[in-house]
C-alpha cells in the first residue's frame, strides 16, 4: 500500500513538514504534523505491509515459540564512528535474541524525540536503522513516536523490542553451563566504548577506532544448525566481557578460568584504556560474543565461527570448572599470575549504548 | 526461582542499594549497581519464571500469530488522579493489542531512568505495573534499564512492547469498516487529559476528575467471542475520539456521522474545557475505545459492552456511509447543524501519555 496523505487521505505525497526542518512538540501529537512526520520520515523508511496497515498493533507469524527482548537506547552522542543509535537499536536487540538462540525477524521502535531535534538527523538515524534492519533480516513492524521539551532527552532515545524464533534444541542460558564447556571469544573487545568516548571528544587525541557494532546472528545460527552443543551465548555490552562471564558464573553456581592473553584487544584500544585508567574487559563491545560450548565441539565451532567476517578472530580463552567459589572468575595472566574478575560497581564510561 | 543476590550467589537477600535512596547513574552501568537495583526493585514486583532466568531474552508459547505493538510513555507528572505512568505503561499497551482484536500475554518495559529519581518513586511506579499487569493477566517478561544525567528525562520514560493472542476471525482495521457499520463509543471521553492536566496544576482550581485509564480485553474479547461482527477498534488516546475518528474515515476511504450529543462529556470535564478553550472531542482517554460493528449485531454489541464496568456507558453514536467526501467525519448537533470534524495540527495538551 503506497502511503497515505494523512489530511486529504491521497496516496503518495505527504505535506512538507512545519517549520524549520525541526521537531516540534506538535509533532508528538498524535494529530496531523504526527502523521506528516511519520509518513515522510518512518513509512518510507521501514516500509511493509503491516506498518502500511497504520494500526495499533502489527499481526505476525509465530510458530510455537518466540524469544522476546527489549533494551532502551541512549547513547550519546548519537553518532560515533563504526556506527550510530539508529544502527545499535536494531543490532543490540537481534543480538540479544541471537544469544537466546533465535533468529531475529520482528522489530518494534519506540521513539522519544526532542524538541528542536533536526529532522535531518533523524531522517539519517532512522535510515542506518532501515539499513540496519535489512542487514539483519528484519522487519520493522510497529513503532511509536512521542516528542519531549528540549532538554529533556538528548536528540532522541530509541526503545526497540524484538520478535525470534527459537532455533536452538535446548534452552540456551547461564543455568545449562557444565563444567569441563570451553569459552569462546568471537574476536578482539573494547572498540565500541572507546569509539563512543572518542566522539565525545573525551580521548583528547584522535585515533582510528571505530565500533564493531554488528549482527551476530550469522555465527550464532550455523553454530546451531551444525548441531554444536552450545549452552550460554552472551553478547558483550555494558561491563563487556568480564562482567558477562561473572554474571554467567554466578548465575551457574560454576568458576570460569581465562586466559587473559587469549583475549585480544587492539593496540589503540589498549593504549586509550591505559590513558584513561580502564580495563578493556570491562569496555562495551556491539558485536562480540562468548560462546560456552561442549569441549568436544570447540574445533567445529571455533572453525564454524572463522567463516564468518563478524567472528573471523574467534578463539578459546577459557574454561568452565566445579566450583570452589561459585561465580568467581579467574583471569591467569602471561607469568602465570592470577587476578580475580568482579563485577565493577557502577560504570566506567555512562550512556555508551 | 528466588532472587539471586548479583554479588555472592546466594539467593534471597539483596544487599541495600547506593546512597542515599536515588538513582545514581551507575545504577545503569549494567554493574553492580545495576544488579542490586533490579534484585530489589524489579525482580519481585514483576516475578516470573522468565525473567528469574536473567538471560537476554524470553522465551513465550506463541500460537500460530502474534499480536505485536509497542508504546513510549512520557506523561508528566509520573502521577495523576487515578494512576500514573506505570498504569498507563500496561493498560495502553494491553489496549493496543485489545484494538487489534488480540489478547494480550507478554510485555516487556525498558525503563530510562533520571540521575537522582527517588527509588521510593521508582517503586511506587513498579508496584502499579505489577498490578496492572496482574489485573490485566499479562506478564512482564523481559527488560531493560538505562539511567541518564539529571535533566535528561522527567523522573522516569517507560517504554512498553507486548505480545497478544488473536481472538478475531478476520483481520480487524480500518481497512475493513463497510458503509453501514455502526460506530460504538464505550463511555464518556475526555478524563485522562483533563485528570493529567490537573495534575499539573493547569486548570487553576480543584476537581473531582480522575483518568478513566483501564484494560479494554474484557468487553472487546467478549465481542469477539460472541461472533460479533467486529470491523474494526481503536482506543481514543492522543487525539481523542476526533482523531481517531479521522483517521479511521481517511484509512477506509469512507465517511463517519456522529451525533454530537450522544457523546457524553463529563460535566466537570466540560467545564474545564471549556475554561482552557479545549474541544472534549480531541482530549485523550485511556480506557475508552470505538468499536465498528455490522448494524444487525449491534444490539447484541451493546448488550456484551454493558455487561463490563469498563464500558456498561457504550451508547451508539453515528454511522459510516459511502463517501461523497472520504475521510471526512461530520458532527450533527443537538440543533441539526453539522461541523466538520478535522485532524488538529498539533497538540492540545502536550505529554499526557
Amino acid at each position: 500500500m503506497p502511503p497515505i496523505d494523512p489530511v486529504d487521505g491521497t496516496p503518495g505525497c505527504p505535506l512538507p513538514i512545519g517549520d524549520g526542518g525541526r521537531v516540534q512538540l506538535a509533532h508528538g501529537g498524535g494529530g496531523r504534523l504526527t502523521g506528516q512526520l511519520l509518513e515522510r520520515v518512518f513509512y518510507p523508511a521501514f516500509d511493509n505491509v503491516e506498518l502500511a496497515r497504520r494500526h495499533d498493533a502489527a499481526l505476525v507469524p509465530v510458530d510455537g515459540q518466540a524469544a522476546f527482548t527489549t533494551d532502551a537506547y541512549v547513547v550519546s552522542p548519537l553518532f560515533f564512528p563504526g556506527g550510530d543509535i539508529g544502527t545499535l537499536a536494531i543490532n543490540g536487540t537481534v543480538n540479544d535474541l541471537a544469544m537466546a538462540g533465535a533468529r531475529a525477524r520482528w522489530i518494534s521502535a519506540a521513539f522519544i524525540l526532542e524538541e528542536g531535534l533536526a529532522l535531518a538527523t533523524l531522517e539519517r538515524v532512522v535510515a542506518s536503522m532501515a539499513s540496519a534492519a535489512r542487514q539483519a533480516g528484519v522487519s520493522i513492524v510497529t513503532g511509536d513516536l512521542k516528542v519531549v521539551e528540549r532538554g529533556k532527552a538528548d536528540g532522541c532515545y530509541i526503545t526497540t523490542a524484538g520478535i525470534g524464533e527459537p532455533a536452538a534444541p535446548a534452552r540456551i542460558g547461564p543455568q545449562a553451563v557444565r563444567p569441563g564447556d570451553l569459552v569462546l571469544l568471537s574476536g578482539d573487545v573494547g572498540r565500541h566504548g572507546m569509539a563512543v568516548m572518542m566522539a565525545r571528544g573525551d580521548l583528547g587525541f584522535e585515533t582510528a577506532i571505530a565500533s564493531d557494532c554488528a549482527p551476530l546472528a550469522g555465527p550464532v545460527l550455523a553454530l546451531l544448525e551444525a548441531g554444536v552443543r552450545v549452552r550460554c551465548l552472551r553478547d558483550l555490552t555494558r561491563g563487556g566481557l568480564a562482567t558477562a562471564l561473572v554474571e554467567i558464573a554466578l548465575l551457574a553456581g560454576l568458576e570460569i578460568g581465562i586466559e587473559e592473553q587469549a583475549v585480544a584487544v587492539p593496540g589503540d584500544v589498549r593504549a586509550a584504556c591505559e590513558l584513561l585508567g580502564l580495563d578493556p574487559l570491562y569496555v562495551a563491545n556491539e558485536g562480540r560474543f562468548v560462546a560456552f560450548v561442549d569441549p568436544a565441539d570447540a574445533p567445529r565451532a571455533l572453525e564454524l565461527m572463522h567463516a564468518h567476517p563478524v567472528s573471523h578472530g574467534a578463539v578459546v580463552i577459557g574454561e568452565v570448572t566445579r566450583a570452589l567459589c561459585p561465580g568467581q572468575v579467574l583471569a591467569r595472566g602471561l607469568l602465570g599470575q592470577q587476578r580475580m574478575i568482579d563485577l565493577l560497581s557502577g560504570e566506567q564510561l555512562p550512556r555508551i549504548c
